[in-house]
């Protein structure tokens, strides 16, 4: 039975396989929190026992992969062993274990009339999701779209591409065996961007696209879709040095910002601090970020005080300002004051995370009110910006835009909400 | 000042309007509630104060639309009095008794590394709105989204277009003169459609467009913009009788849903019976329906039972069963049971409001969480799905959309959020 609906799903085009997703919607709203917390632990056990077929699928990936030349991280990322198998299914595990998302009564109030409202979450129906070489995610969103009660599109990087398709089958049929609707879990069988961007444009089948990965696919998923995107992930992030700031607390969070993890889009990209006290200030950072292996580049002020201090700091463009070099780079500015930084930040940063260290307690609310960003921090790392630390469980990505989801989003973002209505025989007067 | 400020904003391009509406959203979304409340009242001020000014632009555009042959609905629409102006003024003073949708708390937490966390609501920043004949929707738009903090940039319809200039003039200078930024309001001062698609895909500069009118508006407006637009209005709402129904609630849900005010979204368009009932339902319910003067089209079992009572009915189209009338017309279809009605409004609504009508508490319950829509009813009339009715405050419009609102939305749809995080020299481990 399971190996005649993969062969359908492998002739599918993308409209069929839309619209599979649709039909399969319709059934998984319907799904008690019971079913959907089966479903992910049938995923879980399928994902362990099928840990040999995925191995081998993983192994045509990484073979094609090293002979395509493809960089050691990348590799790395692309790496399916068993532990990591067994990790994959836990995080499903986790997903059963957490509240949940649907049927929340959000708001309730009697009309006027007598009619009983109440305002219910719901899931939004079919979610596709566009990634790159990370295989793990298409177990995580998967089974993140079971939770919710989604039916999921899944559209992996062509690395990937056997690997993706071998646990999508096995995540399928689990869920299916565990009384999942048909199709409820479907992957985009061919790695032909013109695929892809049918699916961007799949309006009133698709009801959300997430894309995660770089700059580049995010950004084609925004310019491309027609279907409504949450856009993720890009960080340009600064930290800022107020004129009353610690100087050892900022040395502290600017290194943590830029050294702990520099690819990651909540680490920092750009130093900015007052002119008042640049030559105290960078003069004990800078040599500090020379010794991480840190390249600096900034304007001509910061660039004096690094040639005081003996570190090498090349000059900044307009370029620079609008950089996210997520890696050990960063380019320093020193600014007139709290006005200057809050309009600087606005102007060049991708509104994900911003800090100000200061001692002065109007500047740091004043920074938290003026900067225009999904986590502003006064005195703090910009790496706590992630769902875990803000207790949201499972993550799915940190949102840029304002609409629907800002910031870390997790489960709830998945769901929209309905008004049900029970009344007596009501009717408008 | 005033004068240069209008001369400037009449030369200006969409891109300038943008760029100017962008550059006032940093100061606004600063304001306290006083200052935006005092801004509210000075615009209720300045129209009274105006209205000589109002009525000869409005003159104006009455007079054109005459000679260009306007039909009456339309030219009443179109029409400003005294009266009317004052109503429009005191709409505004309502708006400012609203509470704060700004600098609310939704949820906060102490991090694990004693850093402090909120999520606090935030305007959305340049909201657009698109929209048609009635020139009121100029000073409401205005209205609402100085309330929550947000520039507006008005487009509305050519009919209008002087009436919505001078208006436009009156409420900018009277909110820059309570202390709001300079271009808080903007109009797009041509009534060329290029720029309007201009508006729409002024991504990065807009954050969100919402188009108010006909069907024909929206869909270009969703069609057109690459930025994020809440889609409002369409509803091909359906009554549903269940064979446990009692019949004289049906027929009063039936005739308020359809006849009431024939013209608006919450309207119906489409009755479904079940077969076991339909002889006994519809011989009641089609010639009450008929007398009221409503236009019938049906299926086969459904013109069985017209005939048999002698009301005329037509044979409907596929295309009926996806018809929004607006008017006094409705289709008839007789189906197997709650399952396959499901099926049909999920497949022909346009998930705006339904209804079922049953005794059957189990089919009730079905039927609630089965269908799809923004509102779903259980003996209750559809034309309750209005902000007012549901508690919201000012209604902007009914979203048919699953993401971000969905639904009666009000001010509460113009915000967005951002986490503000406090700590003392917190870095992450």
């Amino acid at each position: 039975m399971s190996d005649s609906t993969s062969q359908t799903m492998e002739n599918a085009t993308v409209e069929q396989v839309c619209q599979a997703a649709k039909a399969a919607a319709a059934g998984m709203a319907a799904t008690t929190l019971e079913q959907r917390n089966n479903c992910l632990h049938a995923m879980a056990d399928a994902l362990r026992a099928g840990k040999d077929q995925i191995i081998e699928a993983n192994t045509a990936d990484m073979d094609a992969a090293r002979e395509g030349g493809t960089p050691a991280p990348l590799l790395d990322r692309l790496m399916l062993d068993e532990g990591r198998i067994d990790g994959i299914a836990s995080a499903l595990e986790e997903l059963a274990a957490l509240p949940d998302p649907l049927g929340q009564v959000q708001r309730e109030r009697t009309l006027a009339s007598g009619v009983d409202m109440q305002r219910v979450s719901v899931p939004l129906g079919v979610v596709a999701m566009v990634y790159e070489a990370r295989p793990n995610v298409t177990a995580d969103a998967a089974g993140i779209c079971m939770k919710t009660g989604n039916a999921a599109i899944l559209r992996g990087g062509s690395l990937a591409h056997h690997s993706n398709l071998c646990m999508t089958r096995i995540l399928h049929d689990a869920a299916v065996g565990a009384g999942m609707p048909k199709n409820c879990i479907q992957a985009i069988q061919t790695t032909d961007r013109a695929a892809t961007d049918e699916l961007l444009c799949a309006r009133g089948l698709v009801d959300v696209v997430i894309p995660r990965g770089g700059a580049g696919l995010i950004s084609h998923c925004v310019d491309t879709a027609t279907v409504p995107v949450i856009e993720t992930g890009v960080g340009n992030c600064h930290a800022y040095i107020h004129a009353s700031a610690d100087v050892d607390m900022a040395r502290d969070i600017v290194l943590n910002g830029k050294c702990q993890r520099p690819g990651v889009c909540n680490a920092l990209e750009s130093l900015l601090v007052d002119d008042s006290v640049a030559d105290q200030a960078l003069s004990v950072i800078l040599p500090a970020l020379h010794k991480e292996g840190v390249e600096l580049v900034g304007d001509e002020h910061a660039r004096r005080v690094a040639q005081s201090v003996d570190v090498p700091m090349g000059e900044a463009t307009e370029q620079d300002w609008g950089t996210e070099y997520l890696d050990l780079k960063m380019s320093v500015k020193c600014v007139e004051g709290l006005e200057q930084a809050i309009e600087h930040v606005n102007r060049y940063g991708t509104r994900h995370s911003e800090t100000i260290i200061a001692s002065d307690e109007q500047a740091g609310e004043a920074y938290l009110a003026g900067v225009d960003a999904s986590a502003v921090y006064w005195n703090a790392s910009t790496r706590f910006t992630d769902g875990g630390e803000f207790g949201l469980g499972a993550e799915i990505g940190i949102s840029t835009q304002k609409l629907h989801a800002r910031g870390p989003f997790a489960l709830e973002a998945l769901t929209s909400y309905k008004y049900v209505l029970r009344g007596n025989g009501q009717v408008r007067g």
